[in-house]
């Protein structure tokens, strides 16, 4: 079995149509995860001027596809099927941080655990997002 | 106490900055929700084509949003707190309409559960958001 | 393909050790789920002096179980994979009735939502629980 | 501010009716959380023979309710608002542990994270758990 290079994982997650809108960048593999990130802009914004919450959503579930794009070397199509995301804190500017642990890897189901962080390391966002294998 | 009209609801949540990167369209005001939609495009797919989780969260989201700034006559700020979705089927093509209602409306809290259908009424998502009022 | 009858879909689902040290009691079959009530006793309370969260987060859990066992006639093993609840409300006494409702019934997972009131119907809490089919 | 002994944290936590029905024991206290556990009797099985779900949201709402009542030295009233739970794998005997983690203490409202472990020390659960303090 043959591995992904992280160039092959980054170009297949960046050009992921959603991701790119968003602008999805993948920063390092870890052995049980990913961590990835976006950098806010305006068209990021809620109408309170900090980052919206669907960005965070669609980054932590971004964060869980990319470790399963990863440690199936992208052989395994899969599909989201439960998230749950906290919000503990705005993010006004800056990066928005997504790091994912894998928690289970089953034979239908991987569920993975997401810390979103900003970009001076303050835990803004908690996530646990399940993939059902197709 | 002056109600929001449904020409100064939509005005407010369609210029809000990530709601109009993903397309939200207000359509209807209920006594308990909201009803909106987003049309699909290819921007917002998925690796697998179809339509990416983060713009269902997005909807889940902003559909609790905008039924409490109904609700409120916009007068009172909120903020996410927890958002819980989970995925039932996927939508490739057409729209996606988020139908809120509010389940509790408390004095910290509110609690909203949202119906994800696709264009021909097909349940794909269910959802349920709390905001805290500010 | 025989289903179960009423009484025995209340026999099994009363008799599971923990239905039965919480006092679970199937009420009603629906065409899309059940309703099952627990009375308040002491037993149940929590420091506060009001039904304990773990005791609505097993109703939930048995409310979309028991339709399940009710759908597939018994003849299904199937396992909670993912549970969220949200409390709305307190109780202090009476009973606490959970009403599930199948949203999707597919080949691996099964997701129902569930609404908790209290013995005057005031919704009290509201889940969404998914079940894999083993 | 006088913060409980260990002892008074005990006591406190474990003559709460429902955990005493459930055989809830304070094991140890952290700085971020608690670690609390029951142990496995046939009163705890569902139908299947393993610990049911219902215990396991239980020993998470409780994880972090304890944990509360440690930092706030059992000063501050509060309520669960929001639990979710994501099963990976079930309990047969042994132990069902859970260490919170407070990762959000804010004015009205505290999340935590719980990992759920059996008695070798593997991932069987996690749960995201939010009070509001009254």
């Amino acid at each position: 079995m043959r591995y992904l290079t992280i160039r092959e994982l980054r170009t297949a997650a960046e050009n992921m149509p959603f991701n790119k809108l968003i602008g999805v960048r993948v920063k390092r593999r870890h052995a049980d995860g990913v961590t990835i990130e976006c950098v806010m802009r305006d068209e990021l914004r809620n109408t309170a001027g900090v980052l919206h919450g669907g960005v965070a959503a669609t980054l932590a579930d971004a964060a869980v596809g990319i470790a399963l794009a990863s440690h199936f070397g992208g052989r395994r199509a899969c599909t989201t099927t439960d998230l749950k995301i906290n919000y503990l804190s705005a993010v006004a500017q800056g990066k928005l941080i997504a790091r994912s642990h894998l928690l289970r890897i089953g034979k239908k189901l991987c569920v993975g655990r997401v810390d979103l962080t900003d970009g001076q390391g303050k835990l803004i966002a908690v996530a646990i997002v399940t993939y059902m294998l197709l």
